[in-house]
């Protein structure tokens, strides 16, 4: 199963995918998808959306995780993220993807056992699982890694509960 | 000119078609479309995504107006109200449509002429301006149409400062 990791965001979003099979994950690609602020919102959508498709026109992700956001005290902004979001939602459910959506303290639980663990933890650890020789840079690529892994890891939560 | 305006949201979406030709304006179509809260939020945004598109087909609108969200102070209200909207100006967007944005305060101005009106007398110079029997039901239409004689009349505003 290959996975579209999706960290959300307006001006970055970062991205990630990895193959998952059996136990053993390997990462196929990651990045990030930038967006100018000179351009006005709607261009701005519409640019996420693209290069979005491309994306998964590229490398057929079976299914999607992605960060929830976190409530920001500024409205405003929460909003205008907002927007970006539901795109980058749609985009995917737009290909056929299923999408998961996963709160940070889930994805910290997930990568690095512990929901108060530091930015610098899930670093290591995403570097760590996927067999790679340095952090993933930027931020925001390590971020939609981390929810990759976190998808693939709810598989073998789920299937340690089966009778076979 | 036929103007498409919207009055956005996640379980309520208003439309409001309407041809601007001249200084006339002839209401083609209004209404709303509905997602059901019992769907997931991809899924809720793809009914968005599929109804808009089918109306922007059928209709074929050269421009669209939308009406800018009220920042409510429920945070998480107000993301996942921003997701709906950001697929409805992409949705715009990704059929070429020009989406034009009005605040609230902006399209009482222009429809009323006094930015502080009541809802019930936007209502009443709706129905006035399009030549309509009744007041547009349900409100989410009617706001709608509002966001559609908001641009309408931008246009003329326009106008008056060319030298003919």
């Amino acid at each position: 199963m290959r996975i579209l990791g999706i960290d959300p965001g307006l001006a970055i979003i970062g991205y990630g995918l990895i193959d998952f099979i059996g136990n053993k994950m390997n990462v196929i690609d990651y990045g990030c998808i930038y967006t100018e602020s000179k351009l006005n919102l709607p261009d701005r959508l519409l640019s996420i959306h693209n290069n979005l498709t491309e994306l998964i026109r590229t490398y057929s992700p079976d299914e999607a995780a992605i960060e929830e956001l976190f409530f920001n005290k500024n409205v405003k902004t929460a909003i205008t993220v907002g927007h970006a979001r539901g795109v980058e939602i749609l985009t995917c459910k737009i290909h056929g993807l299923n999408i998961y959506e996963y709160t940070p303290l889930q994805i910290k639980q997930a990568v690095v056992g512990y929901g108060r663990a530091e930015k610098h933890q899930v670093q290591e650890m995403v570097k760590m699982l996927l067999n790679l020789e340095e952090i993933p840079k930027p931020d925001d690529a390590a971020d939609a890694l981390a929810a990759a892994i976190t998808h693939a890891s709810s598989y073998n939560f789920k299937d340690s509960f089966v009778i076979r």
